[in-house]
């Protein structure tokens, strides 16, 4: 009988149960939807995927795969979400993993039952285990800005949207200038009659490519290879960057008041020469919506035909009561990015958004996950890990500079040594 | 009455207009159309124009005006085609040029008749002109390639594309690496299943950018500004190409054979990424169509729905007799690129295609019409006519690799301090 839950067989669900597994546990897994992928399945049917038709990951290929299973080398540079499902599918029949998977199952309830757990099945089976890992994204529930007037037209969160299509010939706002937004805006700039893209702040814009190479091979490069400090390495990357982009604010974008490495910048080949051609214009924060016009907070106002909000997603766990665990409240207050202090039982895999690449680093939790639910090594009290909480927060402070904006973030090497110096690696 | 006859009322026979009008010089100019603008109408009703919805010319707005009229420094670095119209249009009717042109008259025949040419119109009408400025383009006669075996897919040139709509979701092959071919094939590249780029010799890549600069403003800068020598110019733009795109065979693109500046390069922002993003793969020459599927010279087959021939244009002059006037013969062989020696009544204008604007230059080449037939200087003798071209023959031989293919090339500053010498400016 296992002891284990796992919710969600998106890539985290699926990269903690292959280290599960190795390590012999035996596990539940329960997935909404029909089939393992998460986000990374184009409309998957359990309605939690924001992937759009033309969406490619933005870790390059060599830096994306697992440790014990690498991506064909034949593929490009940086994969489509099919490619990329199509990799975690081999990962997971390699592993034998889908047949541990209890698909079209939702998980209504997890309940603290003394030291166990109760999780409540949409079909009102339950079950109880020691430990349950909370594997079900945390990109999936959109937060909408609240405007003050109404618009008129056609809305969606960037979660719904899905290709350019409904956007021939019309004209566009996209709210936000994070990935998504960005690379929403490229992705309809040449069907649309016209795309406005409006900040708050701005934010650094970096290309995917520096001299052909992809940029996040630069950094392993420097730091890896030559062996350069982190602060050298960003130094040598802000002048390529430069080099490679030029002045943004030759293109209507403000430069952030942050350096370059406070906040985490957006990455986009295409958005400042396409703003070059005319496809895209920038403004800055939305003032008022007033039915088919929208005002901004430098006075201009424009007509549009729709509007796309690419402005992020709340953290929710459903199941989860807010007595349990708010996320607003708790997620950034887990014990490795994982444990929340007050519930051991509960572990949160994936809901750690570093820098770098995010697989291998779940890749390693799920190790970590693993020996510690092997009995390889105890978790510390409670005020000690109230303490590693408390040490990280400071340390996102003086990373960020909105850490409240940052929740999620981790930086890959220290987070990765941490989580291998207590696993005894 | 009028002795001089403009055939075309394209950007090359409006800026010849605007010329001789200034000289107060009477035309009759004759439109197929029912409109001025010639390529850069969309489905201009002439059926001459290649223009494409996406099209953006890539000289930049600060040298692609006219001298007494610049562009809007509110337009975008790179104009698309309705907004260069637009201009075009404006630049028409400041000047009055519209209400000269007799629109919807086809000229079928220009023939000499003694010292004079004979001009007959579509209607049967015939007038005679001592000079006959044609005008009408010469990149409207699409040149196909002749591929043994037969494709059973839709088959285009690159003249009849418009937009990526009927593309969808198809596997399409587009043959050339000029800037149409990459062009259309990054425009396509989304809508698309799978795009290929099959080119027999390979071509440099320049980006539109660099550093957020547009390029043709950099050798401006070196050249004109710091006074730079170009050899030296040149160096330094190839070294910030290299910066900018890094090395293009890591994309599957060989180096060309020639360097940089010996032949055309393709200007495209997107097709290095593209590749890197699996959108769009290279291939080398067709070797053979196979119904459903191309093979290629390196052995390689693949299936295709559709083949696009971004294969260039025949230039061509229907209505002059080859014994006349033979484009094959005689295009390369004209007077300062405008008057064959054996008919100075014919003059060609904007037959030429330089590596920096085209505008500009007819706009030298209307003035220096204009001073000739207004009798500012003559035209030399046949023979020192003649030796002026072997001169151009000789240095078009030493600059490109194949001068064939750049029959209509011309070095711009050269050319222009040629043309101002002339007229004596």
């Amino acid at each position: 009988m296992a002891d284990i839950c796992i919710i969600g067989a998106g890539s985290s669900g699926v990269t903690v149960a292959k280290a599960l597994r190795d390590k012999g546990l035996a596990f539940d897994m329960f997935e909404k939807g029909s089939d393992i992928g998460g986000m990374w399945r184009y409309e998957n049917d359990n309605g939690q995927s924001s992937c759009y038709a033309s969406l490619h990951i933005d870790t390059s290929r060599p830096n994306l795969g697992y440790s014990d299973f690498p991506i064909d080398p034949s593929l490009p540079d940086f994969l489509s979400h099919a490619q990329f499902l199509r990799h975690l599918e081999a990962y997971a029949d390699a592993n034998g993993l889908r047949e541990l998977v209890t698909f079209g199952t939702r998980v209504d309830r997890v309940e603290p039952d003394g030291q166990r757990w109760r999780v409540t099945l949409a079909n009102g089976e339950s079950r109880d285990y020691a430990s349950v890992v909370c594997a079900n994204g945390h990109l999936w529930d959109p937060r909408m800005p609240d405007f003050p007037g109404h618009f008129d037209g056609h809305v969606i969160h960037s979660h719904h949207y899905r290709t350019a299509a409904p956007y021939e010939g019309k004209r566009v706002l996209v709210v936000g200038l994070g990935n998504s937004a960005v690379d929403i805006a490229v992705d309809i700039a040449r069907r649309a009659e016209h795309v406005t893209v409006s900040t708050r702040r701005s934010a650094w814009i970096m290309p995917k490519y520096l001299m052909g190479i992809p940029i996040d091979q630069w950094s392993g490069f420097l730091v890896r290879r030559l062996g350069l400090p982190v602060v050298w390495s960003r130094w040598i990357m802000s002048r390529l960057i430069r080099l490679g982009v030029g002045d943004q604010r030759r293109f209507g974008l403000p430069r952030p008041e942050h350096p370059m490495w406070r906040e985490h910048a957006t990455l986009s080949q295409e958005l400042l020469p396409y703003i070059g051609h005319g496809y895209i214009d920038i403004k800055p924060d939305v003032s008022e919506l007033r039915r088919h016009a929208v005002a901004f907070t430098d006075g201009t106002e424009a007509d549009y035909d729709a509007i796309i909000y690419a402005t992020g997603y709340s953290i929710s766990f459903p199941f989860l009561s807010p007595d349990v665990f708010d996320p607003d409240r708790d997620a950034g207050r887990l014990y490795r990015r994982m444990v929340p202090p007050a519930h051991p039982g509960l572990i949160f895999a994936g809901l750690v958004q570093p820098v770098g690449p995010t697989i291998p680093l779940v890749e390693l939790q799920g190790k970590w996950i693993a020996a510690l639910l092997s009995g390889a090594f105890e978790l510390p009290a409670p005020q000690d890990m109230e303490k590693e909480i408390l040490e990280h927060l400071e340390d996102q402070k003086r990373t960020y500079l909105d850490s409240a904006r940052y929740t999620l973030e981790v930086d890959f090497r220290a987070y990765a040594k941490q989580l291998r110096s207590d696993a005894g690696w």
